[in-house]
């Protein structure tokens, strides 16, 4: 399969430029009866949306998406489901300073290698704008794993240098971080406000939860779960590490602490995040994703252009001084559809395992 | 696709389980002309080879490959490749202790409640004896790739607490531990011959490069290739973390200081890890894995039996007290696995692209 | 893979109801630098489209096909392409009295018993309306073939009882029902016209062919190029058989006459289609396909209804009373996708493959 | 995928060439429960061997198929399950002779020209023998359908002129061609034999039936069951044609004949061959294939050699006359494995739905 699908049995497809006529997806695989309208996607969309506060984008779209196919009567029916939002809010403007240099850090130089032409609007299929597909198939996801008792959540725990602690779900959507603890809040505008003056970006760390995940999804060898989490969560934009459970801290870590116990009541703890053999456990699933600071800084940066001659580059424009901070709906996205796929796959192989042994959480 | 196939153009599939009469494994789409023999492939074995040390498990396996198909008269022939390795240090012993209960960290809980019946003896599929079959299939990617300019090595940057600093190459393979600062060997054995003592077990983590690769690999937006190195690498038995290039170190970095600025002469840094926007960039591939610490220890741990009672587990037998004394080679075959995917899948679209910019590195 | 993508390199995903708000696919793994517009796939889709004759339905789709991605400045980027046509032709009728009923020969049954709940608008995701996505995406991949010399064309060669001679390329587009010999038409318009009088319908059977391909696509043992086109094409609505070369007419032949004897010259005959252990050998590519008569008729029918009570069942609406006729577009652009998929392939694994042996035709 | 996987959730990866050392596969996605061993592989292994009757290759291949994994004490286990079976009646000869030239019909070109190299002994990886591990795998899925209630049978319906009328099943084994009327055989040996002193072979036409399928299998709108039964029918060495139901007899028919008609009773007709809409109806699915000559006759034929000369090729050693003799237990194969792909496939998504109306047949 070509790049633009992911999953195998529950599968999204995706197109669609930042400054072309729109973005599209398409979600196959989904069981038949999932209730599910145009207003159960764009609760999340909207969560993702740029220039909800002015820590992101100021680029206003409304990001309104229609449901094509597959929904009749409010439910879905098993068949493909087409989603298309189209781009209203494409300035105008004079890209023709860019167009033939690469800005350091993105996608521009590499693209260029490997297509030998691109959209290069406003970053073109390699912007951030992408993903706002993933978050309207992830609603889809969220709805039908919502039905089996599984429920996705994310929230951003580390901003820059600021570490932050969980507190509380309720706080996650009361502000425009996704910030758990809602006495970190000032400290983080603060930070924020400083960093646009000083014109530059910084990176964030963000954690995303599923709990209610019963035991035996993952495929392996290749496929475990916390395998494809792991491919799921790095093909977001400008993440550039995945970990799951205690993630790298297992590195120092000795067997006799690291290790799960368990007893009839249930784990004793929970260092693997809910995955032991690339199958989930029954506790719940944990992964924590870097993102790296936005590289569309106005601090110039020494480039080259398409003939090889250095160049310095200045971008300008509408970017987000952290793209982390809109990142926590992708995540939650890509994190529901690998579970879903997950799910159809081990209930096609395994459907008439029955186990007597009770399960742990 | 079922669970035990990896990559879409070049596929590897597995099959094998620890205490079973062989491991095997199918390699497709392996262009043809390659020059290959047992012996090649025999090389990386022996380095991931058991035994080869006292600080790695004691079962002895000469992990003898025979090449069965897809290669005639000394070379690939395009055709599918079958590859066998008998299991021949099977010690017959009594299982029915184990048979029973899930250890704790282990894959046995899981594996029960997914499948509702498993192989119990030495971890049946979920034991790391599978990964030589990878090592085996790597190997013939990484001769290809040889081919083309393209290097693959390893080695170990952390074990337990004990940070390692890259030093030389040539250290890597002449001592156990994949290790680059020959100064640190010595501190090494002392800690693992004091964490035999304790019988615990520990930590690693693991560094693997790729030099050469040629810009514009990666399969934009879901397929990039960073998102499938973390696929590979995570789908490796006992590995909880991924990173590219700075990985989890960026989200405390700024822009300024992340992005790495190009001049005619080549990138000023590599933050990135070789990888932008999911493509790669001519630069150096850096990719890093966290490795828990292995499961399989003396000290008693709490879990519970089939039945839902609860009972103490000790692990006896022949363990690794650091699986990731021998993650090296798999790690690099995973990397290499990943790029002769990409690297044919990249042909087989954009053959024709002809670019007069000049490459970077 | 769920079921509506077709192809693993080159890739078609689609989806759309008859009576949904619109009709729409992603085509993926497009090499860049092919210069397209919707004005190229729009001459293929009205070659397909209802209501041009008085021997298809009525319907009358406008059928205006949009590109929303992948192209710029009028040549693919090598990025996923998104098409749509919305759909304005839905007459609002009153469906109460077939929504709870199964016509005959129709998928109804088999919908309702997969999923539980179908959309029963004008046939919903069974209806051929769903192949105009197909003939774009085929526009796209012919458009590209003929860059490399590569020609997909189909006729009619039997409608009913009457066989029809290949005899004129020219002819084909020269009536609505794609027939290679003007001289036959006027009989198979006093054929339909009795047809309608009789309010019945008849199948028909279309032959495809594909001159210009190289040697070497095709890949054994499972995607042999012939296998997979039978995939395609017997993955069109109503056809029920597929041949490739002789097809079932070598069951009776020797094989001192089937074999396709080969001199300097070129191939002497092609009984066998132009694939050879699976593989294409350089002739021109030849398929049959087989197409069942329509099911939609006002003959009464007996049927059953959802509680599986006996009902008479009469199919009114507008209806082809040979789907047939409207098929040769869609196998073309079936077996250019085909075609399109097997290049990408077969370049990806066999790029650095050099033959000095001449290649017959 | 690389082209030597079948299937998607159940699937079969294979390898081996002729005079290789080994035949192997890999089956992934099975079941766990299944009781399988190596007798009820071999069974079906028996039915395929050549040499059974003085109709077929007088190669004597004991083809012993060893279970490498994936079965404990017995059963499946869910895990990938390892095939192989050793090659042991690799006649050492003098293969100069045609190691530069092409026989006429056979597949020496094409690989030749795809890969560049190849195994020409006894005809390397396009050899018939590479059929043997389907239908080892197929043993597999008929022994999970046969649990289910499906059972999947075959029969020879003509052998080069002469059509085979179905009689009964018990005598499809009791004869070598899997004739299904014992009134026939004597009239098929006499034309063997003829054909043998002719030096010359002939096609056959195969049948092939699933009984007990339930209503839903199948993927709309690419993967419909038809299609994939077409692509792996087709995927079989020497088939030029697959029709499901009437196949091309649909053509010349009638909507108010092809249609079958529905009574609370059951289906009265079965015209479809058990598919509509590309999902099975509950019906019994019968397919049909046509089998061309063997291209392996000892009349000399006009062909070339690599450097292009012309040549005189006469093919020797030990071939089927008619390769469609050995057809049917892996045309059974090939439509077991499809089911059983399709129906994990089915199940994945489709396990939540409950449909009151009655099932017909």
């Amino acid at each position: 399969m070509s790049g633009n699908t992911f999953g195998k049995l529950f599968t999204v497809t995706t197109f669609g430029e930042s400054h072309g006529p729109a973005l599209g997806a398409i979600v196959d695989g989904c069981p038949p009866g999932v209730p599910i309208d145009e207003e159960t996607l764009q609760r999340d969309l909207d969560r993702r949306r740029p220039g909800s506060s002015r820590h992101t984008t100021q680029r206003r779209e409304p990001d309104r998406v229609r449901l094509l196919s597959g929904v009749f009567e409010g439910v879905t029916t098993g068949t493909s489901i087409g989603l298309l939002i189209e781009n209203t809010d494409q300035r105008s403007k004079d890209y023709s300073r860019i167009k033939d240099q690469f800005r350091p850090a993105h996608a521009d130089y590499t693209y260029h290698h490997k297509y030998g032409i691109r959209d290069y609007r406003g970053g073109g299929r390699s912007s951030a704008r992408e993903t706002a597909m993933r978050v309207a198939a992830g609603a889809i996801a969220k709805q039908y794993l919502a039905s089996q008792g599984i429920r996705v959540r994310g929230y951003m725990s580390q901003l820059g240098p600021i570490a932050i602690e969980f507190r509380d779900w309720a706080a996650v959507d009361d502000n425009p971080f996704f910030c758990p603890d809602p006495e970190k809040v000032p400290e983080l505008e603060a930070f924020m406000d400083q960093l646009r003056r000083d014109q530059d970006s910084v990176g964030a760390r963000i954690s995303v939860v599923a709990e209610g995940v019963p035991p035996g999804l993952g495929e392996p060898v290749f496929d475990r779960l916390d395998a494809e989490l792991a491919h799921g969560l790095m093909s977001i934009n400008a993440v550039k590490g995945v970990e799951i459970g205690d993630g790298f801290a297992s590195v120092a870590q000795r067997g006799s602490e690291h290790r799960d116990e368990m007893t009839p009541e249930g784990f004793l703890s929970n260092h693997a995040g809910g995955v032991l053999g690339g199958i989930s456990s029954g506790q719940t699933i944990i992964a924590h994703l870097a993102l790296k600071p936005t590289s569309s800084i106005t601090i110039p940066g020494r480039s080259i252009d398409v003939a090889g001659a250095p160049v310095e580059v200045v971008t300008r424009g509408r970017h987000d001084p952290c793209v982390g901070i809109r990142a926590t709906p992708i995540a939650e996205a890509m994190m529901a559809l690998t579970l879903m796929d997950h799910l159809l796959r081990h209930r096609g192989q395994n459907q008439d395992v029955e186990v007597s042994t009770p399960r742990l959480s």
